[in-house]
C-alpha cells in the first residue's frame, strides 16, 4: 500500500472543487466544496449520535437509504442546525447540485459545518454554483480547504493498493478541530474510492473500522451535531466486485483503516489550539472494552491534557483517569511510560511512582507527538486513542467563536 | 434557619486549627488542619468513586465502620496517593492525633489533598503536631485555609436552626478547585454539627443529600482520587435524638442541604481559573434522571464553558450538550434562557433560535454568576447543576502544577 497524491480525486472518475461563495466574510477562505463521481457509487455513512442533528444529516439518511450516491456538497461557516427552515435549505442545496452537474438530487450527500442556530442563506450558494461546478477537476485540495472551520491545516490523503490484479485507490479529506468526541462519526470525513464493492459490504467495512479509528478520537469531549463519515465507491478500478468477507474485502478494509488512522492523527494534531498530538496506547487489558475505555479516558482528561501542554510528567493524572474510566482495572498492576521521538521513560510501576529523571521526562514531553503507554497487566487486549493537549488557544478560540 | 459565623467551630463542642508545618514550601500557606470534638460523634462519609483511592480513604473506611469519629486531620500539598507506604503514613497521622489530643486513633478521620504519586513525609507533620494541638480553639478559618490547594478563597459557613425547642448548629469547610466531577464525593468537605442523631440516620441524610448537591457539581470532568464529604455529629445541642424519618429529620436534612448548596456554589465559583459561576437549572423533564443528565451535561461542556468565559451567547452549544447528554429529550420542545443579576433573555424556543438583542445578552453574560435555564417541555421534573467557565488560567494552573 502506497501513499499517493490527489486526495479524493486520486481514485478514478472523481472530480472536486472548492470556492469562496460568501457564506464567510473572509474572502480568502473557501466555504463551499463539491465532489462528484463520473459514475453512480455504492455509498455508506455513519452519523453523529447527538440527538440534535444538523438538518443535512436528516436529508442524507433519506438519500442514502438505497445505498447509492454520486456527489457531496458541503459548506463551512454555518452548520444549518436548529434552524426552522434547515431541511428545506439542505434539500435546495441538493437540487442545485442536480441543476449544475446533472447528478440526481437524491444521489447528493449534503453537509454543513460551522455555527449552530443561525439561518443559512441559500443566496451565496446559489450564486456560487456555476463557478463551483465549472471548476470541477483535480481539485481535492480546494475541497479540503473549503470544509475547514477552525482547522489550521487541510487534511487530505490517498493510498493505492491492489485487488485481483487491478490497481485501486482510496482518498479522503476531513475537517475537524473542536466539538469532537468518541462514539459517533465525530467530524466531517469524505472518502472516495474506485473499488467495486456492494453497498452492504462497504457499510460493513466502514462501521467496523470507525470503532477503532474515529470513535477513539477526542478533542474536547463535546459531541457535534453535524458530523459524519461517508464513503463513495464507484467501481471504476474494475476489480472483482467485493460482495463478501473474503481476502479482497480484507485488503480494502486495511486500506480504509490506514486512511482513517492517518486522518485521525491529523485531526487530533489540529485540535483547536493544540500544540501536541496525544496517543494513548493501552495493553494488557482483560477485555477490548476495558482497553478502549482506559485509552479514551486518558486522552479525554482535561487535567492531563493541560499537563501535556506544560510538558509536565504528571503521571498521577494518568492513574486518576484510569481509575475513573469505568473499566474494572487492578490499579496496583498499572505501569505508565511517556514516549516521543526523544525517547521513552517509565514513570509508574505497580500503580506507584518510580524514580525517574525529570530532565529526561521534560525533554521527551517537549516534543509535539506524545505517546502515553499504559500497561494494565491483566490480559491480552490493547487499544489506541487519539487526542491533543489543552492550551490557552483552545480557550481563546472558543471564548469568542460566534461573534 | 440563619447563617451564623464560626464555620466548623460554630456547633457546640468543636475546636479547630490550621498551621504551616512544612509540607508546602511557601511558609505563608497553612498546610495542616485539625478538627476535634469534645465528645465522641456519630459520623458518616461518602467517598470518591475513582478506583484509584488515596490511602487515607482506605483507612477512613476502616475507622468509620462503627459509625463513630471524634477528630479530622487533613494536610494539603500532597495527596498521599499511589505511594507504596501510603497507608502506613495515613495510619501514623491518626496515631499522632491520639498522642497529642487523646482522641483514639480509630476515631480519627485522615485526609490528604495535593499532588498524586509523591511520597508524603511524616516528618513535618510530626514536628507541627504540638503547635497544631495547642492552638485548637475557635479557629475554623485556619483549618479552612490549611486544606486549600489551588483554591483562591477559603470556604466556610455555618447555620443555626431549631429542633424540639433546642438551638442546633451545623458548620462546614470545603476545599475544591480542580479534578472535580459528579458522581462521588468530589472534594474535601468536613461538616460538624451538635445535633443528636443516630449514625444510621446521619448516613441516610448525607447520602440522600449529595445526590442533588456535590454530585451535581463539575469543574473539569476529572474525578479525584482523594475526595470525600464527612459529617461529625456530637449531640451536644441536646435535641431529642433523631432516629427515624420524622419532622426533626426533615429539619436537619434541610439544614444539611442549605449548607451543602452554599458550599457547592462556592466551590464552583472558585473552580481553577474560573471567572464565573455557572448554574444550569432544568425544568419540564419527564424523569428526575433526565433533568439531572441534561443539567450536568450543560455545565460540563468545554465549549459552552469557554463561550461563557467570552460572554458569548452561543446557545447552540447548550442545545448540543443537551443532545449528547444521554437523556431522551425531544429537542424540538427545548427552550433556553440566560440569566444573571442584569436580567434574563430568551435565546432559543422549540429547539430553534429566536431573535434577541446581542447587546442585552452580552450585558447579562458579562456578570460573574450566570444561570442557564433549560425548559424541556416534556414533564414535571427539574434539577440544578453547578460549574464554572473555562479560562486561560485553568490551562495555566494545570499546565505546570507539579513542578
Amino acid at each position: 500500500m502506497d501513499i499517493i497524491s490527489g486526495g479524493v480525486c486520486a481514485p478514478k472518475g472523481f472530480k472536486a472543487n472548492g470556492i469562496h461563495c460568501g457564506i464567510r466574510k473572509n474572502k480568502t477562505k473557501r466555504d463551499l466544496a463539491l465532489i462528484v463521481s463520473e459514475k453512480i457509487c455504492t455509498s455508506a455513512a455513519v452519523y453523529t449520535t447527538n440527538l440534535v442533528k444538523g438538518a443535512p444529516l436528516l436529508l442524507d439518511m433519506e438519500h442514502l437509504k438505497d445505498g447509492k450516491a454520486q456527489a457531496v456538497i458541503c459548506n463551512s461557516g454555518n452548520a444549518n442546525t436548529c434552524n426552522a427552515n434547515g431541511l428545506e435549505i439542505a434539500s435546495d442545496m441538493a437540487k442545485l447540485v442536480e441543476e449544475y452537474t446533472g447528478v440526481k438530487e437524491n444521489d447528493v450527500i449534503v453537509a454543513s459545518t460551522g455555527v449552530i442556530g443561525q439561518p443559512l442563506s441559500l443566496e451565496p450558494i446559489k450564486n456560487g454554483m456555476k463557478e463551483l461546478a465549472d471548476g470541477l477537476g483535480d481539485n481535492s485540495k480546494f475541497a479540503s480547504e473549503a470544509i475547514m472551520t477552525t482547522d489550521l491545516a487541510e487534511k487530505e490523503i490517498a493510498f493505492s493498493f491492489e485487488i485481483g490484479g487491478k490497481t485501486c485507490k482510496i482518498g479522503g479529506i476531513a475537517k475537524g478541530s473542536g466539538m469532537i468526541h468518541p462514539n459517533m462519526a465525530t467530524m466531517l470525513v469524505f472518502i472516495t474510492t474506485d473499488v467495486a464493492i456492494t453497498s452492504q459490504m462497504l457499510s460493513k467495512a466502514l462501521k467496523t473500522d470507525i470503532a477503532s479509528t474515529f470513535n477513539m478520537l477526542s478533542i474536547d469531549g463535546d459531541t457535534s451535531t453535524n458530523d459524519m463519515v461517508t464513503v463513495l465507491a464507484n467501481g471504476m478500478a474494475e476489480n472483482p466486485v467485493i460482495d463478501k468477507e473474503d481476502e479482497n474485502f480484507a485488503i480494502f478494509a486495511k486500506a480504509l483503516n490506514s486512511l482513517n488512522i492517518w486522518l485521525c492523527k491529523k485531526i487530533a494534531g489540529d485540535g483547536e489550539g493544540a500544540t501536541k498530538t496525544l496517543e494513548c496506547i493501552t495493553e494488557g487489558a482483560d477485555t477490548l472494552e476495558a482497553a478502549k475505555k482506559v485509552a479514551k479516558s486518558v486522552v479525554c482528561s482535561s487535567l492531563l491534557k493541560a499537563a501535556m501542554f506544560g510538558a509536565d510528567a504528571n503521571w498521577g493524572r494518568v492513574l486518576c483517569a484510569i481509575g475513573y474510566s469505568g473499566a474494572d482495572v487492578d490499579v496496583t498492576k498499572v505501569a505508565v511510560k511517556f514516549k516521543s521521538p526523544k525517547g521513552e521513560i517509565l514513570v509508574c510501576e505497580n500503580g506507584a511512582g518510580v524514580d525517574f529523571s525529570e530532565e529526561k521526562a521534560k525533554e521527551i514531553l517537549l516534543e509535539n507527538e506524545i505517546d502515553i503507554l499504559v500497561s494494565l497487566g491483566d490480559g491480552k487486549f490493547g487499544a489506541t486513542a487519539w487526542g491533543c493537549d489543552l492550551t490557552y488557544d483552545y480557550v481563546k478560540i472558543n471564548g469568542d467563536y460566534r461573534t
